[in-house]
């Protein structure tokens, strides 16, 4: 850093060339950049705007390159960003009838068309990559129908589950994230090009043509809208932050249930670091790092918002700052995801842990409780009184729920209330026996292993669905 | 603040009744609270799970309070929340037997119910605002199709364009913003009734009764999702995040249009402040504000954002917090949206200055240039060597656009290429007039009135159809 | 939120007066106002500016306001703020006269002024706060000197601390919070007034009277820069953000140590919120909603650097809207702070969960082959071997390191090295055991009672020096 | 990406090995990483808790390293950081006995010591350029003493006053911005060394040694907060969000004031982009991309602070996801500052353009009416009503300040108040003259050439002050 003396010289310095030029990032819009002046140049051919010859050496040219890949260019700072440097390349093919590859169009609109070109692609993967997990959790959820655990609210024991219901709370989080990706989807599928600088063009082109060769879904209907907008980005990098918000979540529950304490589940070793001198420990490095990462998304969302605020319309060069954030973001996601994924995927689940702590703690009180309402036309208020001095006498008596009788509760009955209750041993049994009571809870979308079948059928059902018409 | 000395008593202190009390902001759901209710008490009543006795009591219970309103509740701190008020209220009227509206429900399944509910109109009432300022804005382009107008890019003039195709570019932008809530509108329509504390019930309850009764498109598939589930608050707020961007960017341009040296537009006494002693003075306060409050939505967002990283499943009770942000950031959107709309719309602009912009800076010599291509087949570096020359010259001997001959043109093309262009004078005059250039640009998209016309018609048509959904 | 049809009237609406409107979060300055008012019209009256009892009747008035409070003030959304109401109050008294009160003084200085008085008393209210919660936890530390329990990274048992080690990590933690609202206090106790609307006076006004009266330590140097500065808000706002993110962190080891899996602390009923029906479990809803809040400073952060973005020089109205996150920010952090020190301040500890965690899992091994290196002169590798094979087999033949004898070693040495160790059994038990262990790390910073001891007198006698220094 | 079938193997993949690396940011603290280990092996000699034979080996191959450069080492995903990349080059060198290095010191302990060593050095580079930067605004304020220029609130036209005075306001927002840098530079200048994996070592290590070794100002005083503690880098990356605030203020102006209606400056070419077609345009690429790249600093600290958001005590591996963002912060800082300094000090001032704004809109009316108060003890309402209706009928009569006569004024005068004002003449002038108007605020801290001059003087003494302190 040094402060120059004296004014300055009319040359962009080297530094001021790297503080300005987009080129590390242009990689990624390498091949679309391609595309778009394929699809730029059939159009002005077919339009009769270009001499047809012309457009032909053009084309047999974007395609050498295209094949050659981008270590055919000249990337240095000299050159201000890909489009220039695609452009030299052909010029140095054709001649200078390479310029005509330009004509009524400008770097505002084929930029944003490039970035708007790749990020199909790329929204395109993890769509098809959440659909994958999605599945593999079902795979795993199958194992798991049975496998009874505590949930919790407020990380305390709450009522009991099974693992596999609880993954299937991952798996229906996951599918709103995907729908929202589609959602986000349909506003980057919007072709810009066209727009030119801002105001389209006196020539006659016809933006349905690359629109069709460049697989948009539409036209953007104004202008100036078109080169301005870079609310396609914002929504993605949004879209991507619940994603790794619901992937931190995992994360938060695999370190917590991976402790001494809590001891449900391993995490595979391939995910985990070791000591040599304490065998036993096993740190849940995969998970902590990715919870870790998931605030950059936060961070580049920040970003992209903080570069849009009060920008006026058409194109300021602050635009370009936001395209680094947009594939930045696109990355950790990419990645975030495949690690998660792996790692809940090869979990080991602890099925006696499980279940000593879902007998733990009388979770299943609330449904004796509710059994007495049910039965006896009992008034909760009642019902909830005599629970509540069962379990506390249980727990003074180091009793565990199983061992619970008609005969105590009676006990305590005609304390609170002068009558015995006489209810069912069976049913008290099944109100305070983890498996039988998360069996008992047979409504759609809840524990149940029928429950969680069916729910398991319908996303099988949309997974295929989907993957039917990605194609 | 003051740090209580020895070990604290049993009760929690008015201070903590405060802190972890949700009232201030359940008013915002006291309606919702009550349909809530009304739907699971009927349904209840439906399955013969409750007497229907009691519940038609305890529906009657509700139906007054609905009529009576808010102020029929004992609100103090305490009463924890709105869900014991309301059922405080009904034990009032109906005495024990109120409990039993609560038969397979709790307050996990009930809240996330009540938000959703209460976001959904909210988000409809911005949607329908949104269509009514487009509305507005294409009243307003109607008048200016002709009014010519610079077009910016990186502030600096680039081309000619008119009032009504920036307008457009709003008008656009604002669509998009519109079919986002749209689409997190769906996300919001979900109903986790149903879902109890976290793993349903074993009372057979019909989760499709309530989903009708409360006019959800469907339940939500897993319980522990359901009770667990946020993301519909960060994607509304994330929604509007972007439609105050949308408004701060117009916000900054009525800032900038309306100061001495741009002169543009004079914003509406009603939207400024102005000075005693300065009568020409005029501080477009409400664009200000607006522009700074559109940081709001930001905030609010990283807030929600920030509550939810890292959160394990189920109910934790940080989720509590995440409310009031909600309701904060719709109803600084719908201030917002309310102001810059009717600021906008009551602007009057100055189309004498804007002309004289238009034409000051020879922003059309990039369609000089292009004539040249198209008509003479002249190679782009040639043509743009010849109108750098020219607009240098011209700037030099002080002409204007309009005062630019072919003569004076040729002269220079003899200097460059050693040949006259013998360029037709009414071309020159047609690419160098502002107005004349913009009708040239007949692109969909572009601002040639008889395209601003055919934009204009697609969007009066998007919103009569959008409107028609909507009833 | 309507769309007013037509071109709009000259005044402001009512809406747009009460979106203009900062009176909703000026009374925070209402006192500071009057200070500012008499510390101006004093400096006027010593300066000749103003006829000395004309000053007189205006002081004399604004006193009585200050005695009447701020409900002696018309506050409605005719008035636009607190200056204009004050002033009205005093032109009530007064006479027009009151007008000379504001000679050589604007709203821009005079607001800038208001908010750094009343921002003065509150980080101190906060950093006094701070100095008694680090005090409570070195009381509580008191009792927690040989608490042994199991320290974590990774949320995996690493090696035995005690729980008043534990405690001072907070304390130190703290102690920077402090120290950085006493740096960011530094900024903001300077003074603007005297800037006028930007550019000072003509009068000649005595800024060194001011500043004295108002108890500034210096005036801003630059008339510009001192209407325009806010960075003074930002900088709080980031301290405190800084703080309840220590404040966050506790919360998240309260609530995780509370868990029935952890077991090692009980929050205070005062804290928590229990069920009815089942006695036994305990919400710890403070801590959630301490964390929770957390991130509203965090948000409250973005709004104001939003806000400040790109803002050209001076005053620009968007300026108003950061004052409310401002004081948002500084009460949050003022309820969070005194809830989580009285939380954890009052929380029991079970020593002998903490003592049997710290012994369950080997976490001492490492400390074993440091004593073979530094007692044998062994190589780490070989050491680290020899440990890592016993702990393999103790945890194999469900050995307890109390249980690990100089015997069982020397048989895997000679399995190892061919050599025996013959560790004195004394030194093994010391090593192994973890009070012991912990009473071995004597350095500076350590867990060793005696240092912690020294740490405690140290942090005892910054609090008093610091306490001297505040009055 | 791609989803494994099957329970994983037990080796880390190369993908996830890339995952959890730190290694592509641990560049930055090699030096450091040496300095580090050789100040704790030197201390480990002096304590005699390694041979000093050994040591002595230790620090010779590290001294090697250290003149060998970054490249000596073997930097692959199989190494998982710079210090096990370090000890592989060491063990190389010395052999097994390498391993002594890391006697009583864990990688938690070294990683926060490295980058503090680092950051101090960052932090202590930008303190120098910001008062360079200092410097070269007070050189160029030199020239602007007089170079009357309008001053604006709300954008609009409000007070005359100096460039220079404009350019002093840049530079005091940067004193404190300076300041804030030393004030977090505090914070980054302890030495956690020592504290090792959480609860320093059994080992007699002296802490003061490694402290004046590394040149430290002291060490960290609990040994957990030591290795958790990461608000340090928070606090520097928020310095810095503040300074490029500040930037982007500039920037903001510098692409307002180039614009063709403003017209106040050009900036020199070396800093802008310009067209072949149009050469009197120049966009302000390198203002508007240091205003968008601010935008970056907010999204780290976001990203940071998400981070630490209830993450327990001690160490967790999502520390390392917070170190890349301090860099890329840092970095980006460095870059934005170099530019803008560059740029705004290689600006030609526009000075005719200055003074016809600065006279275009009776911005000097207020003082005329303070004059007539002074003069005239006239009550402010009667002078700000005579000045209104004289500003509106210049306006009106198309008269220019300068035009303004004692005779004007008194018509208007008469008709108010039924009297002359006889004001002279000359103070009208005074008044109205915009340079004159600014000559008479001779308040400190305002615009007037002395008080200019006395600010510079002050600004001078203060950057060679804390030259000398920094070397």
């Amino acid at each position: 850093m040094n402060l120059r003396s004296g004014r300055l010289g009319k040359k962009m310095s080297a530094k001021t060339a790297e503080f300005t030029s987009s080129l590390e990032f242009d990689r990624y819009i390498f091949q679309a950049d391609i595309e778009c002046n394929l699809a730029h140049t059939t159009m002005l051919s077919r339009q009769k705007i270009i001499d047809p010859l012309i457009a032909d050496k053009i084309i047999q040219s974007l395609e050498k390159l295209k094949s050659e890949g981008i270590e055919a260019l000249t990337l240095d700072h000299s050159v201000e960003d890909i489009h220039m440097a695609v452009e030299n390349y052909v010029t140095g093919e054709v001649g200078e009838e390479a310029g005509f590859m330009h004509t009524a169009k400008s770097r505002n609109d084929q930029v944003a068309t490039d970035l708007r070109i790749v990020l199909k692609e790329k929204v395109d993967e993890i769509q098809g990559f959440i659909l994958e997990f999605i599945g593999g959790i079902l795979e795993m959820a199958h194992e798991h129908q049975e496998t009874v655990m505590i949930g919790y609210t407020h990380l305390q024991h709450a009522q009991p589950t099974t693992f596999a219901h609880h993954l299937l709370a991952y798996a229906h989080s996951l599918k709103r994230d995907y729908e929202r990706l589609k959602d986000a989807y349909k506003r980057v599928d919007l072709n810009p090009l066209g727009s030119a600088a801002m105001t389209t063009t006196s020539f006659p082109i016809d933006r349905n043509i690359t629109t069709d060769l460049l697989g948009f879904s539409a036209y953007m209907e104004n202008s100036m809208d078109a080169v301005s907008s870079r609310d396609f980005i914002a929504e993605t990098i949004f879209s991507l932050s619940l994603l790794v918000t619901t992937l931190g979540k995992i994360c938060e529950e695999m370190v917590l249930w991976s402790t001494y304490e809590f001891g449900i589940i391993e995490i595979a070793d391939e995910f985990s670091s070791t000591s040599s001198i304490m065998p036993q420990k096993k740190n849940p490095d995969v998970a902590e790092i990715a919870r870790g990462k998931s605030g950059i998304l936060y961070g580049e969302l920040v970003t992209i918002l903080t570069i849009l605020k009060a920008l006026p319309y058409t194109y300021n060069r602050d635009l370009q700052e936001i395209t680094p954030h947009l594939w930045n973001g696109v990355k950790h996601s990419q990645e975030i995801l495949d690690m998660v994924a792996n790692m809940l995927l090869s979990v080991k689940v602890n099925k006696e842990r499980c279940l000593e702590l879902a007998g733990a703690n009388f979770a299943t009180a609330t449904d004796l409780a509710d059994i007495m309402v049910r039965e006896k036309k009992m008034p909760f208020r009642t019902a909830h009184k005599i629970v509540g001095r069962m379990v506390t006498e249980a727990i003074n008596q180091k009793l565990k729920p199983e061992e619970v009788t008609g005969e105590f509760l009676d006990k305590i009955s005609v304390d609170i209330t002068g009558d015995k209750l006489n209810l069912d041993e069976d049913l008290i049994k099944k109100a305070l026996d983890p498996l039988e009571n998360v069996k008992m809870r047979t409504v759609p979308g809840g524990p149940s292993p029928v429950m969680v079948q069916k729910a398991m059928d319908n996303l099988e059902e949309y997974i295929k669905k989907e993957k039917r018409k990605n194609k």
